[in-house]
């Protein structure tokens, strides 16, 4: 049944509902790079349009599916099956910063990155940092309960929700939490709904919590001739009660790319960069980078380098910020996964993943965010090549397994989407599946919000992003 | 219909039973001092044993009760209409504290103090500290989402909950989460059950989170003449990017009530004390506090006091510890309400209460977590009197509207249960309870797990706890 256009028209307003070809092919794709093309894409103004929609939707049968920036690595946002897309970017006011209650209100559209600096003008610090901050929203950021390096000493967007106005599947608009840190009255929608990935409810507020913004930070980069090392390094110095902002890892795969691409000089027969960031009061900083680079070098560490300056810090990220089009040069399309483990099971993951490697003939890099063990797992692959994506797909379940076999999860901050979820019940069990299910029909019982997510199995998108 | 005792006997032992009246009197109350006797008391062994129990309520149609150690404040754990209580106190062991990835395996019957004492062995802090750590246990903790002084720095239960295995109200048992601190594979399940109150599952299992012990803590006391004055050095504290971990207030007529009763010199014209501590690296400490002293007096504070002792801590802390037996002289009994607003609300809503007392010809006294503006408000009474409780439930009403006008919530840390089930909705919307109550109908279509609480509106207790 097509959408019915008029009806969609009357709430939005012409100007703000695209259903040319040409327009609805723009939508139609996420980071994952898969695609879906929609039947129409709306940008409703306020909370109220949102409502009215989901309403109509409701009535009339059709699918509709939120969307933010479109950053999501998982396919989370497009719209499987066609319907509406509902693109929630014209909500894009910070409505409050409180710097006394250290608070913001916010709607989702907000792009991440304007809205720490905005943070930022009042002395106040939102940590979670994904790679995509330059762009993706915040509304987004919350369905997918969004990560990033911070994750080890700041943790995630969920750490900072405090509450949400949103509109539910059957189109009631409800707020939910407080604007304090504590509050337990009733049940904990608020964080349901952080990483529900747009099939619970859209967002149309968001209330924050802020923390002061650290005064100084430090960068100091760590080579380890063995990879154990580098993960006992990463243990000790969180035992030694110093909590680093950043602990990247880059495996040997990874240092080989990066040296191939950028020539700076890396260490190609180490096993194992970390790059590590301290903040806090500037008074214990310099203590914490010389008590950091001891315990490197106890552990093993053949070389550490603290930066001194501007200079140095950017000269230390480089090789880091270096990894993706470094990649690009290696095959032409690649597999990620953003699979976690517990920290000590760094070095028998990546062990296994060369393994891995070797048995099935594929290239495979490791590097990310050692500290909370969320290791970005990507299989090199050129997906004109049959027999290599076939290949890639035994790998993947096999990796799956073997992080589950670790203690780990599927993914640490991607989520699921379509790419991982014919994956999903390797982790939560076919009753806990059967539980988030019974919570979806309860809310959704025409199923007509962001459907073909998360229950539904098909493995041709071999559970991760190509990119 | 009675218990089908033969049959919860073949599943637990006869032993682990009780029936006769006097030990079901003992299993009828909590701390809000309500009354409910159930008709049996169930202690299973294991997790096996709790989902035969929760599968045979559903075949037979009668209600369990999950109880920790029955310390909570509104009643939630109470057998309300009869049913079987099913304590999880012989689940009491801590399976696994994991030094270097900082996280901790234990079960639901482990009491918070005892857990706090077994990683601090390891060097390591689970800093949630409700009052009543010395006897509740974790699944308790877990299921009221706990809170305590140290909420401000340190967060609440939840924000050291990783994963759960419980068992549903239909009797499944189910894990969720992970051991790792990212984690976003499928709903979250895991918060979703913190503050859920007994009625969405029985923990059998919680994975916590655990951080690095503080080195050292530092205590101060500051004297306010105004109120307004000490609610500001509050927020100025935290703009100075000190984050304390104790912000404790006590209002003028707290300060009265503790002078009547020890008799300490404690200065009874001022409109507020607060007792701050500091804690973190050795080196910053002394820094902090000179700082704290600073801001206070340049806020308005007539005198502060740092401890340079334990001898000292304990006397700064001996007016904060006297509050409770000190209010008991006042008046036998007090409602105590847990209300929480923002922190610059403070001195409004401290006014505002004092007003109330004076319309309602009432005792209210108010203290407690200055830093996350979670303001303990006792409405001081004789229960006998019925006239005074009659003007005490209208003012506890007046209350609430305030509170929520002044953008905070109903309860902060001991939740809904029987005793603030009638004003929920006050706060959530009824849209919001509706939602709140699809999800638990669909995982409890009997509505077997802990009925009678959350969703049922009956005023007679007064919205708050009785002791």
């Amino acid at each position: 049944m097509p959408l019915p256009l008029k009806q969609i028209r009357a709430i939005v307003g012409a100007e703000n509902l695209l259903t040319t070809p040409e327009e609805l092919y723009c939508y139609s794709y996420d980071a994952s790079k898969m695609r879906f093309i929609p039947e129409g894409v709306a940008f409703p103004a306020n909370a109220s349009e949102i409502s009215e929609l989901v309403k109509l939707a409701n009535r009339e049968r059709f699918a509709v599916f939120p969307r933010g920036s479109g950053s999501g690595m998982v396919g989370a946002c497009l719209p499987r099956g066609g319907g509406l897309v509902i693109v929630t970017n014209r909500l894009n006011r910070i409505i409050e910063i409180d710097a006394d209650n250290m608070t913001a209100v916010i709607e989702p559209g907000v792009i991440t990155g304007d809205f720490q600096k905005a943070a930022a003008e009042y002395g106040l610090f939102y940590p979670p940092d994904p790679a995509s901050l330059p762009f993706s929203s915040m509304g987004g950021n919350v369905a997918m309960c969004a990560g990033g390096p911070r994750a080890v000493k700041y943790g995630v967007t969920r750490d900072y929700l405090l509450g949400l106005e949103l509109v539910l599947p059957t189109g009631e608009i409800v707020r939910t939490g407080t604007r304090t840190m504590k509050g337990v009255v009733g049940y904990d929608i608020t964080r349901l709904m952080a990483g529900s990935e747009g099939t619970l409810g859209i967002f149309t507020r968001i209330v924050l919590k802020l923390i002061p913004l650290p005064e100084s930070v430090r960068t100091l980069t760590a080579v380890f001739p063995k990879l154990e090392d580098a993960a006992n390094a990463v243990c000790e110095i969180l035992r030694s009660r110093i909590i680093p902002s950043t602990m990247e890892l880059m495996d040997q795969a990874t240092i080989g790319a990066v040296e191939n691409h950028l020539r700076m000089g890396l260490p190609t027969d180490a096993e194992a960069i970390i790059l590590i960031e301290v903040d806090g009061p500037d008074g214990v900083l310099d203590g914490q980078v010389e008590r950091i680079e001891q315990i490197c070098r106890k552990t093993g560490a053949s070389r550490t380098d603290a930066a001194k300056s501007q200079a140095d810090r950017d000269r230390l990220w480089k090789a880091r910020r270096g990894i993706s089009p470094a990649l690009g040069r290696i095959r032409p399309g690649k597999i990620n996964e953003d699979v976690t483990v517990p920290r000590t099971q760094i070095p028998a993951f990546v062990r296994a993943v060369r393994a891995l490697a070797e048995k099935y003939n594929l290239i495979i890099v490791c590097f990310g965010h050692a500290g909370d063990g969320n290791i970005h797992t990507n299989i090199m692959l050129d997906r004109k090549d049959a027999d290599e994506l076939g290949r890639a797909g035994e790998a993947v379940e096999e990796l799956f397994r073997l992080v589950l076999d670790l203690g780990g999860t599927l993914s640490g901050e991607h989520g699921i989407g379509i790419a991982k979820s014919p994956f999903i019940e390797m982790e939560v069990g076919s009753e806990g599946l059967r539980a988030m299910w019974k919570i979806k029909q309860a809310l959704d019982p025409l199923n007509i919000m962001n459907p073909g997510k998360m229950f539904v199995s098909d493995r041709s998108f071999l559970g991760g992003s190509f990119a």
